[in-house]
């Protein structure tokens, strides 16, 4: 539920179009929908400019299911990040039923419901090595769901300068770009020496022994020479794609 | 040395107002100058939108003043971050030699050589507490450096939501917020749950005991629960303003 | 064996329906009753306030079962958290040969085995988000098995701070709150600058990366800018249990 | 400014003694003050039964005076944590200007401001070691500038238990218990054992070496294998003061 | 091979009952036996007191076999620390070979293999809580398996001083106190003082959360108040058998 | 693809025997060669002095088989690290068809496609205990497949000093040492004290409790009291192998 | 206050040259003495073999002054460690009002009030570099004024072992060994290797980076190949002292 | 003392010119020196091919000047780091009574008395920023002292390419490279990327927040994606040159 879908309702009620009654039936989710064990934020996009997205890892299949059916009841589009194989059978199932169409991005275990939108701008997506490819999809598939225009270009680590030179005339059509890397974290700064574009960075638990799953690149990345540099979570592709998105649809 | 200077060196060289050698003097200090123990970036603006700017904290006096001398010798602008008073004075001195005016931030450290220039767009710092705001005002001075309008409101931490609620209406005004907090960090998440803006978060080291000279704010900053927030090294109110002036003037 | 039991062997001995010899073998294992691996400590209640609890984490199956054994030998009620599906089977088993009552909560792992009893003030537990819920179980029925009135609020985390600000009608009805949150444990810092009632604050695992196993939701809530909220260990829903029965029963 | 002041505001309106301006001027700090770098919270006694406290340690000498004048202005009370003998005599002065009696204890470093008022029930603060003692003092004086009677019972740590024995039958009195240990912080799970009062623990930073600047004594204390203890920041006495006061006056 | 056995081998060859060319060959092995990647220290006993023992944890299963093979042909004795089920039944297998009787210690995972021996002194075995018995009885086995009487005396943790009062009377027998703990590591505090004898402390990883796989209880331990207690790295029952039986045995 | 081939072709083009044509096919591959999810670098002999090498332990079955085809095609040679006995059979298939020998190393996991070879100088592998010898033998195994001879000494712990001053003898036949040791990663420094090789020293994940996964023996070889030993990641064998390599060919 | 000073007492009760009243007199002391701040274990050597010592670094000095008045007074001697020159002419100045005869060691801060005594066994305390004699000084100090016979060996750090073995010599005549190191905390291990006494390790302050204040050679030591030793706190001189005391009292 | 010397004394024996008694004491020496709290290791240069050094960080003046005294008795050479400009005044003095020329590195700290001697090979120091120079000072005036050729390049962090790129020409050169940076501590990967040279990385403790004194660029290097780069301890600059000498000089 958006911002178009409630001025379409208020303009229904404004031409008469539908009842006061009814208008109020279909507002009165706006706040959020209790289900017992979880109370769903339907109008987060109102507030946010984002829906409500439902991150699997930590939840139980049973409520992943009945979560997403209470969205799919109000919304036309689902996003669903860190599933496995298996939650993506079960939610399969349940598009059937509301006859939508769901796709399974099996890299990173995204899942999205989504209608064809038009997409705007650019946001570029750097990847140190093969290993973070899992987290970049993540981050393409977010900023793409929300209706920017995506791109990843991946295998562009520090250990061969020319695959990032060559990578340059790409991303230089970025109006944002989302660099990811793990082990020492340092693609962020060699490309922040390249570029005046805002660089989110994403360190990636890819690594071992003093990778710490992840801090190390985490830290590397705060402390990056080039000024201007923000960092997310370790493997969190889907809140720079949240925020890629955000500032490339200014 | 930005962009316009060198377009109208090349306009006068075309023109005939200027001979090939003087504009290849003027030019010649474009990659970087060396001198010793420093190799000074006078055309990072090209690269990457920003000047290069002196990191006070880890070096000695003498270093820092035949840093500035070099840059004030080829630039109109200069910032220092991380000083003291004692800096001060000595930077104070070298621009009268240059006939340049200086300004020193004495909360934030922050030491400003510029030109009036128009501001654009706008940055709004949200401060949590009173102790966090000498790094607020290094992120308004540096955003405002760089040509963006900014502002501050500070002490709106989240022990009185009802101050939050009140500065909602101005930060609203806002193409980018920085959200700056010590302790357990949480005003960042709090806002992200009032806004669409992209927000920059920006833990600091106030607090004593497990806030772990401002780590805590940096790993509750980076865990939180609104998606989409990005996060900064502790105390770094000058890469924050980097950044969110250049999400402000995409 | 609390200390109402007490009270009737002792009123049972001064007025001569109990034997001085059968009264010493009732109260014999008062101090603690030796089984080889452990020593069950029946009369906890006597000087805690609650009767010793089994935490069934670090143990096999057949020391669970053994000292579950003892003690329903000798008292009414039972409490065993951070169980298995596995274990409650075996229990169950026990619990018949003493006709006793038993309940597993899934979603927490907690056995008990109670009489029915009334439960007095009230405890409020809120839950900041779906991931949080077992934690949040194992509280609500520990405060409940003690004794105390208990009701959970679940999913009101501060990305919707409008849910929270619903729930404020329920928990001004409480005489202690109980906050549990995991990621970056905002909760209990903005519940607290809405109440004048004692909060507890419980960091729970939920998160990946940087949530550092729950470390992260530990140091944010001990680091609250309000003052007077008190923490327990990572998911320690039980100690939190306790607590808010003490608290509440003052 | 608490619930009293505004109730007499408002009978007077109601009678007539006060005219409906002459009471809006004194509500109408009711929000909070803005002085600029501060929002001073002046009805947070309302809100979470505390007044607003100022926390010197982040602070600049001239702000925390700019603080405490706005507060003097409209409060009876006033309380300052973690300062110095140097902030202590500006305070002081100030107070003549408002011909108000001011307290320092130096031992912790506290300022009161305070009017005499009846203490209710009882706080009981155990102190291990005679390093503990100035977060001791900070929590007796916290709980009973805001009401409570309280007391210390300091040096009983766990190496001489029999001190600790003999301390029993004082700690008995009490309605709550603030235990208060640095090193290895094992005090609390040995009073845990002993009472079925409610026990808040308050690691502190004495130690060297392991004992990680209190980081030790916290997580042993949060770690007790007596259920029911709640943990304090480390050296956060005031915090502990707040909390046993709301505890004790319930 | 230990002292007593050189000893007869040098005599028989000064009595003429072996010859010299003979006793090489029983002597030759001293240094270390080399197979391929082990180098196997058969006289460890001669310089440090006790014999090379096989720590099973990160070695294959045919390493272990083909370490103890080589060992049981020069030595009557034979002990594996961190064992499996798996592993002992190998083993087992192994000894019918020599003829040699091997038992099993399954709580703790301990193979030991034996003669009848006269055992000295006295360590006591002081245990916290039951998950730490696997511990307790990995140091009981060792010390009692290289020549000390021992006992365990488990569940004394400090949340029932009473328990642990009762048995200072049979830990006052000892000539030196093994104290094993989890979680906040408090037995050896208090333990410490009760006692004038040495005391080896032994954190072990039992316990959730901040626990922090046993770092606490070891932290806390070497934080002691009570001056002269030695700590063992987590989890190290073994280590502090050989301690105590050199002290025991002294 | 090394310098000798490159060699090789431009004197095919310069005497004739090659057109311009098929030598810039040829050369194509040079920078590198996309294959979608990766760009392998081929020509990384001619900058690093060693070919690109595939780190099996975070990539996907079938991402591993794609970039090793892509390599086969090219190169004569490959080495595969971290790989498990599933990885090795897919790669043998593929090496059957392009009729290359392939080798599995089982200790250590390593895969190895290679010629023979003349190799030179002598790198020496010292290791502390037999836990240590799979990342030793990745070590010998790099610094073989890239040409150098080399050789483990394994099991010569500090524990038996004289294990150690025995292998003596061999190490100062060494151009280089490299020195694996977990646990408390002593055997460096007692080395560095014995020689004047240049002197690698490798942690290793060995050991438990506080041996923190390698990080305790990597701070203590960090902290030699021996100049001049410098340290690769917690079981990085090979690191070591290339840098010994690089060093042994001087 | 000791053993035989309580059976002085006795005796002269029971022979009739002391009065009961004057006999009670001085034992009324013997639970503690309560000085307000702090609880004096006088009777600390009948409990726990050594009498209770002030540990000044966290003290402040006229608290220090204090205890050591109310010590003085009743007993003959007195331990203060981790003091000042400052500390030390206070307590000169004390001494000499109670005739007693006062001793500073400089290198280690310890001072010393002791009457002549006959030394027994032998501990021997070995030092690996000149940074650590200060601990090592502790140690001796405190084993000698306990009552044993005591012996530093310095500067035998495992960088030259030849310097350790010419000192095994001497250290086979000990019956404890404390062996003291900072940096990578190497030493405990190689002694380890070389002896069959008890050792206690204690790990320094002394390094710098990844020494991290002694926690590296504190871990390194934890996780000795040598099994049965056992560790301190870092820079714990004292500790080790009483300890070492024990054992070779036994 | 080192080889030459040494084979000069044993020559003069074998032609006569020295008697056998003072060639004795020439060599006496040898060993070690034992002053009573050092014993300093004349023949270090035997055995590890660089002389003893001093570390004058945790010791106190009087036992520096007593070492250095020591050594320039015996030596022609000496080495001090982490001085200050009191230290060097004081070595000074010393170095006069001997007629020694002695130099201090004011950056850096370090002190050096050593004779013109023939430098070989070539050393170079690659530095990322001018906060780094004291270190590379320290290795470049190490690897000097002992016998190498070295150069520093200073200030060509990743945040500029370009002149990293402009210093490539002069890095080829090099047999060995040091490369030195703090914060992200990138520099060593995208060095490692453009070389084929062994490359030794050392972190530095500049920056703040979460450069965590060096650790982060510590572990960023530990993790470079390019293989075979070895690290020092943070600021280890000594270290540093001593292995690069080692490596320069094979």
């Amino acid at each position: 539920m958006d911002n178009s879908e409630i001025k379409r309702i208020l303009k229904s009620v404004k031409t008469g179009t539908m009842t006061v009654n009814s208008a109020l039936d279909s507002l009165k989710h706006l706040p959020y929908e209790d289900i017992g064990f979880a109370r769903i934020d339907h109008h987060r996009t109102l507030r946010q400019g984002i829906p409500e997205v439902i991150f699997a890892k930590d939840k139980k299949l049973k409520d992943i299911i009945a979560i997403a059916d209470s969205m799919l009841k109000k919304n036309s589009k689902l996003l669903i990040t860190k599933t496995t194989k298996d939650i993506y059978k079960d939610i399969s199932l349940l598009c059937k039923q509301y006859n939508k169409k769901v796709r399974f991005y099996e890299r990173s275990g995204v899942i999205t419901v989504a209608e064809a939108q038009k997409k705007t701008g650019m946001v570029v997506v750097l990847c140190a090595g093969t290993s973070d490819v899992p987290v970049a999809e993540e981050t393409l598939v977010t900023a793409s769901f929300l209706g920017s225009k995506a791109e990843i270009i991946s295998d562009v680590g520090v250990a061969g300068l020319h695959r990032l030179i060559d990578a340059e005339k790409i991303f230089t059509r970025a109006r944002v770009l989302v660099v990811i890397a793990g082990m020492e974290g340092a693609l962020p700064s060699v490309v922040g020496g390249m570029t005046d574009k805002p660089i989110i960075a994403v360190p990636t638990s890819a690594g071992y022994g003093t990778s710490l799953g992840g801090l190390t690149a985490l830290f590397a990345m705060l402390n990056s020479c080039v000024p201007g540099i923000a960092v997310m979570n370790i493997d969190n592709g889907f809140g720079a794609g949240v925020l890629a998105h955000r500032i490339n649809t200014l």
